[in-house]
């Protein structure tokens, strides 16, 4: 993931502007910040915002994400994959089913239960 | 994107856990949201973090992106080919290569220039 | 604002520990920018937070405020003041009284009515 | 903090445009985080963004920090002094003085030495 003629289109896109210099992943990390933001601020007044600008935000986030997993030469299937592998550690089936808290009070919930 | 493997493992996470009221838009919003800034925390006093736990966070914001992919029922790499193709007009090669400039500004300079 | 008081006391905290080094504008922004993305994170799954916990991490937003405004050169009640001059012409009350629309959409919503 | 001339225009803001009514703290918090990235923005391609902009976004940051504290019934001056006494014990300056290390690091460095 992404497909590969969509990676090739980003890589290209960057290419063809000579914008390789300014994504440094410190610069990516920012803008990924800035670009989450945007959407997040779709939703600020309304739960219901037009899905267009959700999708172009949203595609703004992924992109991003895309140039920093280039960046540091991972792939992003297989780092989703590891992270969640952790997380279904973290979250256990039978402590996290239908609620939603932080792995340490699910834990200390636990601990405390024994 | 992404694979069909990783799609699948992410959805049997959440219906595991229950977790898909929890789920609204705005909510991912939200985490996709903090996400990214964790991810930023880490590149705050260093432009050298630890790998693996830059990898880590990007994993996490790219998750809420898919989830949030998901609830809209949008494929992430139509939506970003989409915006990629209004960003390559934004941006014109022979206006853009080489420089960072919003590009209301990069308009405005080939309007003077002409 | 803040207090002289409380300005002496985050100045000294920074000089004893000779951290004016760290503090570039761009920084300061990044630190405001993660903290606020804490804060956010208290409200993510409930409505109903510790009490002690978002004040702590309001605190930090607000501190590094002052940090920045130090490195401006600027005075924070004056600059809120000015901000709110501006942000009382784009919100009319006769516009905007009980409605969250973005101030240009409110003008458009006007100059159809007209 | 604010003065109090400034903290009744900011009051009187509100209630004129009855704005009070979206101002859950929530809602401020996600204010926050957006007006941030909307400063940090200023930042992302460049170290020295025009002056005028950053004091109008970094007035819209502080702006929510105080509705939030009105909301939530705090003083801000004496939140920052609160946390300061803590942040002050989690950074002593024998361990501090010329270096961004994570608190929880410092003082493993310190046991380590010892």
């Amino acid at each position: 993931m992404p497909t590969s003629a969509t990676l090739r289109a980003l890589r290209a896109f960057i290419e063809a502007r000579d914008w390789d210099q300014f994504h440094s992943p410190e610069n990516l990390a920012k803008s990924i910040s800035i670009e989450s933001a945007e959407l997040l601020e779709l939703y600020q007044w309304t739960n219901d915002p037009d899905q267009q600008r959700v999708e172009d935000e949203l595609a703004d986030v992924v992109t991003y994400c895309i140039h920093l997993a280039n960046k540091l030469g991972v792939d992003l299937d297989e780092i989703l994959m590891n992270k969640l592998a952790q997380t279904e550690q973290k979250y256990p089936v039978h402590l996290a089913k239908g609620r939603m808290t932080k792995y340490t009070e699910l834990q200390q919930d636990e601990e405390e239960e024994e």
